[in-house]
């Protein structure tokens, strides 16, 4: 390689190191963002939402192998969080119609109607977060992000968590 | 608020919801890819990559919280990683010139090589997932970023964050 062409090289993969940066500090201060409102505004966490929303979206009951497969954000102790879920009423367990030695979870009424309010007020402040972003944004935005992801060796990892991400808009 | 402003209240929001969805999976599905790479490629691990670049951009060495602050990947326990790069030679702890008192972390000649070549390495990996995108998408997308971050209540921490993230890039 000629010594031109390593210097284009080198620029072309230090722009797309910058992007990716750029795009993890934004992700992680999003997330941060609405870390802190759910725990500030509403005494919840994260990740205890993101299990919710998964439950939210397979009313019927999920093992917990496929509940972990279904999470967005990364949860440490899904079990731990499913506990603390059933001691308050949130969360129900039990034994999966199909298969009696294999245990499902589910939220319990009060648990999706819990749920609902707070996924509205979750989009909400999505919602505020994204304001200063145009249709025309949103749909460049979408554009890059879908070519970027079909290209990703991840794709398979990602068609996963975007079946519990949908989990998180509010039910229409 | 009429009904059809509400719709259209609804829609927008509902759009947001979506595009930051999109935003996590996408980052999600890379840092996948990009664990993984520097799992079965190289042994070692994100975390321990993330430690080592906060500690390349700061030679002259950081206490332990100043470490924490300068994390872009949630690292769970920085000080076993610490010692675990302690015991391998790559990182030192050493008492501060200025307070004595206070203990200071750094990498070794050993880990600063060691981390170039990798930094290298992961640098390539990273143009490889962006490949796809043009470097009009990459103006895009910064423009995009920049104003979300600029909107963003977790600015602050993203500006410390970004003070990390820039030691991910390879040594020019």
């Amino acid at each position: 390689m000629s010594v031109a062409a390593r210097a284009r090289g080198d620029a072309s993969s230090k722009r797309r190191l910058r992007a990716w940066i750029r795009l993890l500090g934004a992700t992680r201060a999003a997330e941060g963002a609405l870390r802190e409102f759910l725990r500030v505004e509403h005494g919840t966490t994260l990740p205890r939402f993101d299990v919710m929303a998964a439950l939210h979206r397979r009313r019927e009951g999920v093992t917990m192998s496929q509940l972990s497969r279904m999470l967005l954000v990364s949860n440490g102790n899904a079990t731990a969080l499913i506990d603390r879920l059933e001691q308050d009423g949130l969360v129900r367990r039990m034994p999966s119609p199909s298969d009696r030695r294999s245990i499902l979870v589910a939220l319990t009424p009060l648990g999706t109607s819990r749920f609902e309010a707070l996924a509205a007020e979750h989009e909400a402040e999505v919602a505020r977060l994204f304001a200063p972003l145009s249709d025309a944004d949103l749909d460049r935005l979408a554009d890059i992000l879908r070519r970027l992801a079909r290209h990703d060796p991840g794709t398979a990892r990602e068609a996963v968590q975007d079946a519990g991400a949908r989990a998180w808009t509010r039910p229409s």
